[in-house]
């Protein structure tokens, strides 16, 4: 064991171990569950000090040796096989700190090893013009702008499933229902290319949002005066940083504010929280449409992904919806999380952005993976049940509504109710009546007059 | 116009005002919205003024005439007549002290005009002893207990309701479906007794956490030390307070514990909160039973309440289940609001109470209505529809787990994917193969033996 | 006492009431609370009713004497004289159908009456060619539309505010805190134009989320497949309803998805949230920085709104940014319940609209009022307690960090440990050690040095 | 690779892996997050199995052998050296199904490999009378009741902690503040002795909703109405699973009910929700307290437990409270996200366990967690800073409530405003002006005075 020292006192520190007297003390501080920084803040960090490394270079203030001896450790800890090293707690107190800190030391661990000297101090150098309070956001949002295109991707996969089956079941009449109750008929390719339509909004959110992640206080260092950060370092820090990342970063126009304000993380965390209120909704749909098979709405079949149960033979389980209901359920529950640690900011800093990230990244891969089963487990494979759903509309009185001109109001209400009352169709009572001569009939319940197709409505020209 | 003045300023008041300038600046400072501190804080206010002058009195710092001109004003006040006359808003900043205040100022000018000369003072006089952040606290704590019994009343009638309908639907024999999927024959009143037992520990719970609540810290003054109350005050006034309203109060332990703390209303709140997702969780199940009802699950017929669509003839919807679902999310919502605002307490007060109470106190009254209107206009009238229930069991696979002792499970796995397959029944499968004879088949398939009566299942006693 | 009939029977209506069975059966069915649908919403009706009228007169489908009595009544009804008239709780199941019902009720009632005769139907001439399923969300969203003017405008004014008080606290010295322990020197007018950034951008939030509050699914009837609905009054009525009412609306692309998906009231309820988060983080700060005034921190004298307490005397408390808190924290809770509403929604609609409806018009009200009174009572008057501010700054060792270029970071520290442990400030002990002398100590602590302002903080710019 | 069969399919396994074909199809399913079923869910899993098989055996429906060979593989695996056997995540699909068919693959697997044989078949044998949906429930329940002890006892030691430190700081005066103004003096013992009394009521919270889980609905197999499973089974499976771990269950007495409702894991999360409230105003408290330290409130000495900033020399932060923060942060997000699950459970069955189990049990250990750091990295080695706290009381004007006894309110209220304006002590301006002599002054200011403690405050006789 080694001994390392800090403003608080002596600790043993593992001999071979990259990380030092920082990354042990949050260790043995914050001991609350065994997940470690998100390896993407990681990541981001080691980035960060590769790019202030060269924009010190750059003003002045950093040697090239040392220079050199950061951007080559950083190169190589970025390509993530010492992630051993890094072993503070997700859960933190101290603003991050702990996270900047593990970041530097094992750094300068790293660098020193394999220059088998001092040369490159961890503060000092690996720190220089810098601070954890704008390292850490700015690696926050880098963090869940990288996780993002999965994310977007998945989804434009998902939105362009769902119009590929709108057009499949274009011609599958069946009944729509209005709170829960028979409406009037439609087809089962609006039904598909409604949740086509929602899921491009939430696309479309989720890119608006994300674009308030792009401008990070990087150069503010303490509170957002720069403290400590030379002008030249302020100009250099973020193109570098862009050039090794391929992120669209700009610096936020009032660093006081962008160093204290957890704004933008709500609002990203709210854009999660609408995508998964719509998955869930969608889960749902699919489920009660699935529903039965025998005492249900049976008009989707949903692929069998596994044995639903070993008790009652031959049930199989809507199990991709409801996994990502529950997927829904956590990442509104995270919202929560996130819009109560934002509130509690306080003066200059908000020391609760660990557990924003944490949850916000979470949001992110969870809602990004339940994309992705709901898509190739699920919707990708559904088959429509044409027969159920024709029969539902044939049986039941939601074609009643088309009558009314021919029949009158009054006529046509007494026809449903009776229809509901004998359990049989609007159809069949019109033809034991007599009410219309069977020609009319047939025309009135063909399927292209009882979808109803309105001149407004061209699914083909929406996609 | 009259014109009063505290240490702010001088304000003009109208003439005939009962309330004095702490109203009147509360209703400039605070124009959130038109609702009024509640009628139920208003009244246990009073009734609170009312036993402080008794106990004054009794320790010898008020007089007689001082203690005979409150207690005559309260008395009449307390009666409602006089709603006009508290004007502050329901929410308000300062921790309470404008409701205080506004009770302190009606009381006194209201003794002051009966006698027509000065005698009573609404600082001095009307609040001795006291302070807005024990009087507040224990006013909200009494209107919380004060709506209660109207809550639980309610609340008990649907459990006897539900009860009664569990009776009523014994044998009324249907598909059980698990994840939405069929799975095994059971009974209408097996639902309804389920709900009756749910609804009771709801009913427990609210008891339970009702009994926090009847801790007040009246007699703690402004912090808990009780500084400005005598002995005498603190011992008596809670008995007086008691003698006054019926509620079994009594002093809190820890008198600076229960100033600044409001554990208790996150516990209450918690409790309508568990009340809420019960409701919503029942009302979605009667929803779906009485789906359709064509096209639906089509199981319950719930009372037609209004008609349901211009547009649909003879459309009626599940209105009163809607609408208790919208009362359980307001609920849910406000008990977050309760949550945060209970977080956000510091040192050695709460100053979010207002805001606890209003939404507590509107949880339970909108609770109260959604539960009475629930149990009257839709439970105590659904009606089952037994041939569809009968219809469903014989011709879903529901039924096949009890033909695996006599089949075993192979044949009763390829029996029930052939019956799915050909959507016919397996009753009818088994006597086109004549796999069993004709008399076990009705034995097997007799509602005795498909409802799997067990012996630990005594519907009766369970009440 | 007069009788009107409807699907489910008769009931005695008022006599003189405008409004009829319909509306009277929802004040039954939902008893909830004693508030009714929101006045904007019941505006909103009556404008699309106006819009629908002259559409379908367009179309050829009502006759000009139609035509006129609807669109006379609707001019008189949407000037807010006859609020009586319209009964229905805002709390109601049916999704809304009550309120459309309702309006549709009045309507005809008021246009007969006018008339001395039976010249309007309800349903089949106001309702013509509409459904509740597409009148009551473009009401709904219309009502938020109207409500943001007032919104947005109280934000801009307290935006404006705070860039004034930026300027004005531009040279206060003092001390910044990063979790609460003294950090650096800064100034308070970059805490306030931190604020106005912060706004800024919850500005522009409220603006884009508003944009898909614009699409509207008005011409989509029953579930968005038009039917009952020309083509002709389909592309008339909403460029006839933007005449009425100046509002930017559009028909929405897909009418199914825009009458069953309610993701754009979750979004714009998120914008809301995040505008509340803001103001509860400053009204912390504020609070916070006019804590004490002798035990506390003392930097801000906020203006004196009203007595603090009747004990302690000349108590004055912060009761403006208390109230902000408070509705920060209903705001929050309303989102949770516009969000599980919104997940609620099942297949072709959301029944759940009129809760949702209720909350965020409160949301946006209750943050329109608290934005007034913050602004006007509190911001606007706020004065910087500057001795203070410079006292701490001098005293405490937050100016340490500059001399770390002359004395080294070993020095540094060990002069930070000594003047805390001595409670004194760096200041004093640099010039009784006289480690420099007093020209340069001068210098590095006169307000320039200290405050740092970097070439890239242009406060004046960034306006 | 070896095949395994089910209803679904075929599908290759890993030669050696205990695991079959269920729980690979859960882990292709279900691929949300690396994180799998909590090994205490697992546990308890394989402790029902063993005790179902005891219970089997004694109804006659299992063979000795078989109830041996199961026996004996629950008794090994229960043990823990085989968790890379159970592969299925935690967030699943289903309704748990995956976990326990997992469960009874790896016991067959086990217990046949080292039989050497085929004895034991995992749906007839090992999950012989059970279901899913009660074996995967009383699982869930007994994981929570297992994490229960070591966060009572966490939660206990915190409890007696606070009352130490109540004592330890018994005689330590200082400034009382109500809505962060100063208010009253008071001691600093009273506020650790509210937080003692605080967590005591969290503490019967916890032990009360507890109770709740402890009914269990094992042996009501698929809904309740314990079809499959013996009479005998029923009577006796309960009693063999108490013995087996030493919790005090009992079978619910409707199982129709208990199969199909989760209030109590809402009433559960609820409990959890109040501490973690409770735990972060205590936080915010201590941060508070412990702000400046010479700029801010400085009472409390927080131990100091790592470097606050690389930038800032010397500085150290308030971490542990700070970590504490963030972890109840998440609890409240935790129970939103319990909320949400329970209330869409539907009919015969909630399907959405598995995500409740999830967070209920992160809830539990976190809070654990945090509790334990908070206690022994925080509050048990808090100094206070005595002569700051005295310093205040002596410089603020909180002092003058005791005066006006003596001074009248009027003049008292002078005193106020001047000490005030003039940043003094009203115990200054007392002396200047001559208003009382010195020893009346001395006397009223003494520390004995000034607590105000009340006959009716007894610390110690509260613990």
């Amino acid at each position: 064991m080694r001994i390392e020292e800090d403003c608080i006192g002596k600790l043993k520190i593992e001999d071979n171990a990259l990380y030092g007297i920082h990354s042990k003390r949050a260790a043995e501080n914050f001991p609350i569950s065994k997940e470690r920084v998100h390896p993407l803040i990681i990541e981001s960090l080691i980035q960060i000090k590769k790019a202030a490394a060269q924009a010190n270079y750059e003003a002045g203030t950093l040697t090239e040796v040392k220079f050199a001896a950061i951007s080559d450790a950083c190169a190589e800890l970025v390509q993530g096989h010492y992630e051993n090293a890094f072993i503070v707690p997700a859960i933190q107190g101290g603003a991050g700190t702990s996270s900047n800190m593990s970041v530097n030391e094992v750094i300068a661990h790293f660098a020193n090893r394999k220059a088998k000297r001092n040369i490159v101090h961890p503060n000092d150098d690996v720190n220089q013009s810098q601070s954890t309070n704008d390292t850490f956001p700015t690696a926050g949002k880098m963090a869940m702008l990288k996780s993002l295109p999965e994310l977007t991707g998945a989804l434009r996969t998902l939105i362009q499933t769902m119009l590929k089956k709108a057009f499949e079941f274009n011609t599958v009449i069946k009944v729509a229902r209005t709170q829960l109750q028979d409406a009037v008929p439609t087809t089962l390719g609006r039904s598909f290319h409604a949740y086509h339509s929602l899921f491009k909004r939430d696309l479309r959110r989720l890119e608006y949002a994300a674009e308030s992640l792009k401008e990070v206080n990087l150069g503010g260092t303490a509170i957002g005066t720069g403290i400590n950060a030379s002008d030249i370092y302020q100009q250099e820090v973020i193109p570098f940083l862009k050039h090794e990342t391929d992120l669209d970063l700009s610096l936020a126009s009032d660093l006081i504010d962008a160093t204290q304000n957890c704004d933008v993380f709500v609002e990203f965390s709210g854009a999660l929280k609408s995508l998964a209120v719509d998955l869930s909704k969608v889960s749902n749909d699919l489920r009660l449409l699935a529903s039965g098979p025998q005492a249900g709405f049976n008009e989707l079949r949903l692929p069998r992904k596994q044995a639903g149960s070993s008790i009652m033979p031959g049930k199989v389980n809507p199990v991709i919806p409801e996994v990502v209901n529950q997927v829904a359920f956590e990442v509104v529950g995270n919202d929560v999380t996130v819009t109560m640690a934002a509130e509690a900011g306080q003066l200059e800093l908000n020391a609760f952005e660990p557990i924003m990230f944490k949850r916000i990244l979470e949001s992110e891969e969870h809602l990004t993976q339940a994309i992705k089963t709901l898509c190739t487990n699920c919707i990708s494979e559904i088959k429509a049940n044409e027969d159920k759903c024709a029969a539902d509309v044939e049986k039941s009185v939601v074609t009643a509504t088309i009558l009314t001109p021919y029949l009158g109001y009054e006529k046509t209400t007494s026809l449903v109710k009776r229809a509901i009352a004998e359990n049989t169709s609007v159809k069949k009572l019109l033809k034991q009546e007599g009410l219309l001569d069977n020609s009319k009939i047939n025309e009135l319940f063909s399927k292209e007059s009882l979808i109803h197709q309105h001149s407004s409505e061209k699914i083909g020209n929406l996609a």
